[in-house]
C-alpha cells in the first residue's frame, strides 16, 4: 500500500499509540486534581508541554495545547477579533487559506469586522508588500499560511513578521498545520504571535494540537471555564494525546525532510515524461511532500477510486472541503481554470512511506490513467 | 486503592483504551478523504453516531461531536447567543453551574447579553417557577445543569423543558456532563434542545463529547471550518476517540445505579454516626454518586493530602476549580458560610469502584481526621 493522503491525515507512529494507551490507562487522573494522582498527570502534562517548547523553540508557557488544527485557527482569529476589537475591525488574510481560517473569518465578517484576502500569483504565493500595503489603521491581525495544504506553497511567513515589526499593533497568525516537521519555521526570529499546530499532520493522534501565543498577548479564551492553560482553554486536558503528541513531534524532528523532497522529485520526474500531466506544484519554494497534479479529462473522484486498486491512496483536494465536490480553491486563486481546478489530485507523502514510494505511485497514476482512457474510449 | 475522585475523571475501561488503539492504528484515514480507507473511517463514525443515538433515544443526526464538555457548553450557550441574537439578549441560568457555564456567560455577557443567575433552595435545587419567573420578552435561552457536580443535587430539568414548551422561542440546554448514566434522562420528554455530555467521565478517553442538538435547531458553530458534523462543528474527526465512548457509553448502561447508590448510603451512614460531619448532600433528589462532606476546623487540602496514606483518593471542589482555592460556589449559593464551603471533601464513586467503597472511604476519612486533630493538638 502507497498512502499518499499525509495532507489530510497521517498513520500515528506505533510508539505513539502506545504512550498514548499507557497514559490513558495508568495517568487517567485529571491534571487538575489536587491529589497525588492528579498530580502525577500534571507532571506528565508540564513535562510534555515543556518538552514542545524546546522542540519549537520557545517557552513551555507559550504553548496552549487545544483539540486541533481547526480550534487553534478559531482560537487564534476569534480570539484575537474579541479581544482586540476595541483597537480596530479589520483583519487580512490571503485567498488560499484553510477552511478554518476563512470560516472563522466569514464568521467575523458577519459580526462586523472587514476582511482582506489578498492574492497569491500563479505559484499560489504571497508577497510581503501585497499584505504590507492591505494595511489600514483599523488593522488587528494578519494570518497566513506557512505551507498551503493543497499545493504545498511556502508563503514569506518569517519576512511578513519582520516587516510587522513595523506595526506593533497588528498580531501576526500563522497557521502552520501543513509545515511544521516538513519545513523549518523559527517562530522567534519570523516574529509569529500565533502559530497553529496539529499533531495528526505529523504522526501524532487526532484530538491534540497547539496553538503558540507569544509571552505578552492574553487572548479571550474561545473556550472558556476552568484555569488550564494559563486561562487560555478550558476543559480538562487530554493528557494522553498530548504525551503523544510531544513524542510524535520529536520523532517527526528526528527524520530528515530530504527523503520525502526525493519522493516528490521522483514522482514529478516520472509524470514530466507524459504530456498528460499538468503539475500544479511550483518546483521551488514549496514544501518537500506535497505533489498536486490536473489530469485533463479526468474527473478527479473517478482516478482517486481508480487508484484504490493499485493500492494507492491519494485525495481530491483538502481534506476538510473533499466532499463539497468544490473545484480547489487554491488552484482557482492561482489562475487554474474551473476545470483544471476540478481535475485535480494531491499526493502528500509522510516520513512512514517507503524510498520509491514517489516514483510508485506516479507509476500507478500514469497506469490509471491509462487504463481509464481506454474504458472512456 | 479507592479512587473516588469520579466526579474530576473516571478510568477508561480497559475495553474502551483497547478499542481507540486499535482504531487510532488501523484505521487511521481522514473519514473526509473519498478513498476507501476514509470510507472505512467514516463507517465507523457513523456507527458511532447511531449507537449513541439510539443509546440517548434520539436521531443520529442530533449528535454532535465535540473534544468534551467544555467545548459543548461553550458551543452550545455561545452558538444559541450567536445565532438567535436578533431575538433578544437574556439568558437564564442557575447560580450553581460549572465553571464552563458561567465563563461562557460571563463573555457573553461583555458583548452586551443579559444574564439572570437563578439562585437555588438550601438543598441546591432552582425551582421551576423561579426559572418561569425570570422569563422576559428577551430571553432566548435558558441553560441548567442536570446533576451538580459539587454536591450531587438533580434538578428537575424534564420539568422545565415541559413548562418552558409554551415559550418556543426560548432553546433549552442541559449540561448533563454529571449526570448521564447515573442519574436517567430522556431528551425527547424533557423538551430539551440543546445537552452536552463529556466521554472521560463515563469511563471514555478525554477529548471527546456530545453536543445533541435537536432536529431542526442550526447553531453558528464556534469551530468553524469544514464540514463536518452537519456543519456544526468542524475539524478531523477524533474517531478512536468516538468509538471509544460509544463503547464507554453502552458499557456504563450496563450498569445498575443501585451499586453507586449503595456505596453512597454506606459511606453516609459511617460519616452520620460521628458527630464532627456535615454531610452537606442532601438525602433525596440527588444522584448516587456524589457525596460532599464539611469537616469543620479542617482545611480540605490538607485532609485530601492526608487521606492519601489510606489510599483514598477525593477532591475539594469541582476539579476545573479546585487550584483557584476559592470556597465552594455551589455551597455558597446552598447558604453555607464561605468557611463551611471552604472545609468541603467531594466524594465521587463510579462503577470502577467495588462494593464496600463507600464504608471504606468514609472509615478511611474518620481516621485520617482523627489523625489530623491529634497532630493538630
Amino acid at each position: 500500500m502507497i498512502y499518499a493522503d499525509n495532507s489530510a491525515t497521517t498513520k500515528p507512529y506505533n510508539e505513539v499509540i502506545d504512550a498514548y494507551a499507557k497514559v490513558a490507562k495508568d495517568y487517567f487522573a485529571n491534571p487538575s486534581s489536587l491529589h497525588k494522582l492528579g498530580g502525577e498527570a500534571e507532571k506528565l502534562l508540564t513535562h510534555a508541554r515543556s518538552q514542545i517548547g524546546d522542540l519549537l523553540g520557545v517557552k513551555a508557557k507559550e504553548i496552549v495545547f487545544t483539540s486541533g488544527g481547526t480550534e487553534g485557527n478559531n482560537f487564534a482569529l476569534k480570539g484575537t477579533a474579541f479581544t482586540f476589537g476595541n483597537r480596530g475591525n479589520h483583519i487580512i488574510t490571503t485567498t488560499v487559506e484553510h477552511d478554518s481560517v476563512h470560516s472563522s473569518l466569514q464568521q467575523l465578517e458577519d459580526m462586523g469586522f472587514n476582511i482582506t484576502y489578498v492574492p497569491v500569483d500563479s505559484e499560489g504565493r504571497v508577497s510581503v508588500n501585497a499584505i504590507l500595503d492591505a494595511i489600514t489603521p483599523e488593522t488587528i491581525l494578519v494570518s497566513v499560511m506557512h505551507v498551503n495544504n493543497e499545493v504545498g506553497t511556502v508563503q514569506p511567513v518569517e519576512e511578513i513578521g519582520l516587516a510587522l515589526q513595523k506595526h506593533p499593533k497588528i498580531l501576526f497568525h500563522v497557521d502552520s498545520v501543513q509545515g511544521i516537521g516538513k519545513v523549518p519555521i523559527n517562530l522567534k526570529l519570523g516574529y509569529i504571535d500565533l502559530c497553529t499546530f496539529s499533531a495528526h499532520k505529523f504522526h501524532g493522534v487526532k484530538g491534540a494540537g497547539i496553538l503558540y501565543i507569544r509571552e505578552g498577548i492574553s487572548l479571550s479564551p474561545l473556550l472558556s471555564g476552568g484555569a488550564q492553560e494559563h486561562g487560555h482553554r478550558a476543559g480538562t486536558e487530554n493528557v494522553g494525546s498530548i504525551v503523544a503528541m510531544a513524542k510524535a513531534l520529536r520523532m517527526t524532528f528526528e527524520h530528515n525532510q530530504e527523503t520525502l523532497r526525493k519522493m516528490s522529485e521522483e514522482f514529478r520526474k516520472v509524470l514530466s515524461s507524459y504530456p498528460d500531466f499538468m503539475i500544479n506544484t511550483p518546483k521551488d519554494g514549496v514544501a518537500p511532500h506535497i505533489m498536486n497534479v490536473t489530469i485533463p479529462g479526468m474527473k478527479a473522484e473517478v482516478v482517486i477510486h481508480s487508484l484504490e486498486n493499485e493500492n494507492v491512496y491519494a485525495s481530491t483536494t483538502s481534506a476538510c472541503s473533499s466532499k463539497t465536490a468544490q473545484p480547489s480553491k487554491t488552484l482557482l486563486a492561482m489562475g487554474k481554470s474551473p476545470e483544471q481546478a476540478s481535475q485535480a489530485i494531491r499526493f502528500s507523502f509522510s516520513y512512514c512511506n517507503n524510498p520509491g514510494d514517489g516514483k510508485k505511485a506516479a507509476q500507478a497514476l500514469y497506469k490509471t490513467i491509462s487504463h481509464l482512457k481506454k474504458v472512456v474510449r
